[in-house]
């Protein structure tokens, strides 16, 4: 499926002022270095990264509008947790949401940081197994589209312009290593 | 080694304006469904991560303080393009100023993104072979710890607690595949 672009109606700067948390540290390093380093501070409860499994092979991947380089992009479904959530509910929520699939086995396989020299951000992976339908509806503007791949082809995964997101392709190859090792 | 933490002499919320941008973009996508996204934009030029290879199974990762947590992160030697530079170019310093090392084949075999559903962030993957050693004065506040790793055994590495960086893992998982596909 080729979907067109999203229409871009505006675009305009926001004030990041009460919406970004920005933060300046000042460090003194065990050999007396001084310095000052600023960071981005999350709310902390973090998100989810989930890998799917159809079978022992079989990942469901999706395709979603991604707004930082305005093109879809082939990745695992993700989301945040919301408050109250574990990792694990928050992952059989945005499974049925986003694929339309809950899971009966669900495990917390890696805890992922996005660039921690100056991000909080931490995704816990889960590993998703026995899948069932069931479908809740999300707030996505349009149907996801579900790209069923095969473990064993990581590496002509990335090789593809449109699958780039670091975060996804290290739940893969982690999930594959996990899996493999049972 | 096991450095004691920099000690934080004071913390200060920072005007996040002018430093950082937030953009609002309105969007209407193929089903006519209308939503507004916030998305950050950087300054465009990326990033380098570089994958250092000592010989054809060790890679050289650093540990380094990631403000992000407040704790020290073993990761891949990584650093901002200056204007100017190619990826390669920027590779090769930043493995001088980080570690010591020039290399004499470097090669792009990668670009991953950071958060593309809200970031432009790109880094580019460059996998650095043939080193030899030439030391550059950067900008660190301490001596970076420099550790050999073997590909072999990524996946002791990804149980580690202090090796969280998606990007640097990814990069990791897709220098072996390329390695052993020569």
């Amino acid at each position: 499926m080729d979907r067109p672009l999203p229409i871009v109606h505006a675009t305009r700067e926001v004030d990041a002022r009460g919406r970004l948390h920005l933060e300046e540290i000042e460090l003194e390093f065990a050999n007396g270095a001084r310095r000052r380093f600023e960071r981005l501070r999350g709310s902390g409860r973090g998100a989810v990264v989930i890998v799917p499994m159809l079978d022992r092979d079989t990942v469901l991947l999706v395709r979603e509008y991604a707004a930082g380089f305005h093109r879809y992009e082939l990745g695992l479904p993700k989301g945040r947790i919301e408050p109250g959530e574990t990792p694990e509910q928050a992952a059989n929520r945005e499974l049925k949401e986003e694929i339309g699939f809950g899971a009966r086995r669900l495990s917390l396989i890696a805890r992922l940081s996005l660039a921690p020299a100056y991000m909080n951000h931490l995704s816990h992976v889960v590993l998703a197994e026995s899948l069932y339908e069931e479908k809740l509806p999300g707030d996505e503007p349009e149907e996801l589209e579900v790209v069923p791949w095969s473990l064993s082809r990581l590496n002509e995964l990335i090789e593809r312009e449109d699958c780039s997101e670091g975060r996804s392709l290290a739940a893969l190859f982690i999930a594959r290593e996990r899996i493999a090792r049972r």
